[in-house]
């Protein structure tokens, strides 16, 4: 199957290798405590810790600091970082940084926190016009330049991935738009991935950041393949979203097989350490793999569902404002995209939701997308998630401007194996209303 | 299965934790023309290109140094890598390094030109004397110091893996031993995997290597669990021989996965362009998990098959010495290793069958190492290895003598699953001297 798939087209413009990068991870219960030691094998003296207002009142957080400071290292704390960054909370986080003149960077939080310490390290390394180094067509996307200081990323959910993918995502406030800077300069230099840290998660949180990571390794599966974009003139800039290959496969189908058997068992008991720790592992597996391939139409689309939220307020979260938590607003998409993008691909699309746990012996091809829906909404339910967009509060009368809010993101959208446009969006967002 | 086999021990002497590393990869037919544009991407100006003397003439070679020169770096050359190497030619590499003060290294050759490459980068970097940095007990391990230079490993067998390992292997020629340095700081910066450099490999040659292959994948995906290995005082220190962990098992169980698939066919067809391309994939994801997981007894015992050698020739390779190659020498040990093992894992080991394409439908776990052993003396048959230990010109008489030989290759021996003594390897030998 996978050759394939991959089997070079022969055309000149189009790219016939791929280039993988991964951090160094270190994975286990406890291993936070690992986190002085560490440090100062990378040769840093001087910390700047990034966390969140949040997180810096957990024990996980102290254990941060407390190694950091019995190694001998310089600790200054910076948990001022806003939940959804934006470009002016990395500009606040990168004031703080180039006056605390630090030599290496620890962040203990969720996305939110890796990728805001991302941007620090990177403005005050390499000084630069805020949008010198953001994706295209927003920013120039200028190469980002080495090297950046060290930086040991540890996640506090099982989400993101962000310790181990050259991403960092934000809000351009002029531009009410969600856009980011993409560099394997950015990934973080070790992760410290550390179950612990997830088992005072609420079940909700559990279960959003879970499909996030789910919809990470189904994107990544089924992206367009590496052979099919085109080549880049330097292939030193070969992009990390460069399309599906024989890489990110293997973390994305062991991402799959892990979620499949243990998301449920995460989310539906705190004290279930086991399921707890693979689905963090399948976390790590899965931004390894979109952070090598890239992710597609369901995260697009996700931009608009949480930018464009009235009124619904999940449990599990903060009520002071409307949200749809970004996992929620990823999946409820899942389905209605995977649909469509079956006929790309019906053995891989079926393949996927084997891996989830379906029975798939015997099914036919044009059956894959059904399949695969029909285990995305089985999994969904069981983990309680809202029936669909209309469930937080979109209707038909939506959907064109959804599709116009999705539009934008081109680099995710180009990365899909099917042609998108406009119209097609919005009935994908329509078939994505109600699903049981 | 997984979380059973890598449950924590609650004994604290035992470590809980593992630690990853990868290289960046680039891998493709063709990218080694990528090499330039690499090399000055990570700040090369002044390249030491390093070959042997076979490899050197060969068009890939060529290809290396007119990309380099084609981007602009000044280029020095050394092709006096020794074949299995020495700690002579390692020392005869670095005074060639310290003269040509280069700012970055690329090897272009098989593991010995890589492994030459990487020492001469630590020596010059780093100087000390020489068996600071080897490992204990031969010399004193002391930690490799960073950074080091930056090295591009483009390797042109499908084979060692080194592009992707922390490790460089010689003979110390006063001990008339193999030994070697290992640190995650000898890990190249890139590997620049082309396939095209394989297409003119004698089918010998495939043969050996690829089983080379096939036991890197096999002997990380049964070592000794990581939850079983005493912690390292410092956890910065975790060995690279850290024993089977989730990480180790994808590499391994792909790797096999291709194997049984392909490797019979790269060997006996030099025109199947698929298969000697997912044959070299393959040896990059053994070398990702043996460079995170460690081999053991087969490599352990391969070395003491190697050095004992008195009259072997085999066709394929140079006629002017005795020699068994590598791959050869591991894997006429495999088989007999595997039947002792067995006991350890037999879910494990039936597993590892299954991928290599054997029927495991209803095996009893106390089947396992003969369903194992069956499935790899099928694959040495198909490719042409000779019928045990007893062909390469060993008999009873021999098997203390190659115990004693395996014996000092403690570092090895300490990452089996079972425990060994001398008596233990002498009968492990006797049962490798026919096997069909």
């Amino acid at each position: 199957m996978s050759c394939c798939h991959y089997h070079p087209t022969g055309d000149e413009a189009l790219d016939s290798t791929f280039t993988v990068d991964s951090s160094r991870i270190t994975f286990g219960r406890g291993c936070l405590a690992e986190l002085g030691d560490r440090a100062r094998a990378l040769g840093m003296t001087r910390v700047a810790l990034f966390s969140d207002a949040a997180v810096s009142t957990l024990p996980v957080f102290e254990t941060a600091e407390r190694s950091l400071r019995a190694a001998g290292v310089d600790v200054v704390i910076y948990t001022d970082v806003h939940i959804e960054p934006t470009d002016q909370s990395f500009k606040d986080a990168t004031a703080y940084a180039a006056e605390a003149r630090p030599d290496g960077y620890v962040s203990v939080g969720g996305g939110s926190v890796m990728d805001t310490a991302k941007a620090a390290n990177l403005y005050v390394s390499h000084p630069a016009d805020f949008l010198a180094y953001v994706n295209p067509p927003v920013g120039e996307g200028i190469p980002v330049p080495v090297p950046l200081q060290p930086h040991i990323a540890c996640p506090t959910t099982s989400g993101t991935g962000s310790e181990v993918t050259g991403i960092a995502i934000f809000d351009l406030l002029s531009l009410e738009a969600k856009t980011g800077i993409a560099s394997p300069a950015l990934r973080p230099t070790e992760a410290l991935v550390d179950p612990d840290c997830t088992d005072s998660l609420p079940a909700r949180v559990v279960a959003c950041s879970g499909l996030d990571v789910l919809s990470h390794a189904l994107e990544s599966y089924t992206a367009k393949p590496f052979v099919r974009r085109s080549a880049t003139p330097r292939p030193s800039l070969r992009p990390m979203s460069q399309g599906a290959n024989p890489w990110s496969d293997l973390g994305s189908l062991e991402a799959l097989r892990l979620l499949g058997q243990y998301l449920q068992r995460a989310v539906n008991d705190a004290e279930d350490r086991e399921a707890r720790e693979q689905t963090m592992w399948a976390a790590t597996l899965a931004g390894i793999a979109f952070g090598n391939a890239g992710v597609h139409i369901p995260h697009a689309m996700a931009y608009a569902v949480a930018g464009q939220v009235r009124e619904f307020r999940p449990d599990g979260y903060p009520q002071s404002e409307p949200l749809v938590p970004h996992g929620m607003s990823v999946i409820l998409n899942a389905p209605s995209v995977f649909r469509i993008t079956a006929a790309t691909s019906p053995r891989r699309h079926l393949e996927a939701a084997r891996q989830l746990g379906a029975e798939t012996d015997g099914a036919a091809d044009e059956d894959a997308g059904e399949v695969l829906a029909d285990a995305l909404m089985g999994i969904m339910q069981e983990v309680g998630m809202p029936n669909g967009l209309s469930a937080v509060g979109y209707g038909e009368s939506d959907c064109e401007k959804l599709a116009e809010g999705a539009w934008p993101q081109q680099r995710l959208l180009q990365n899909a194996p099917v042609e998108t446009d406009k119209p097609m969006l919005a009935r994908v967002f329509a078939d994505a209303l109600r699903y049981w």
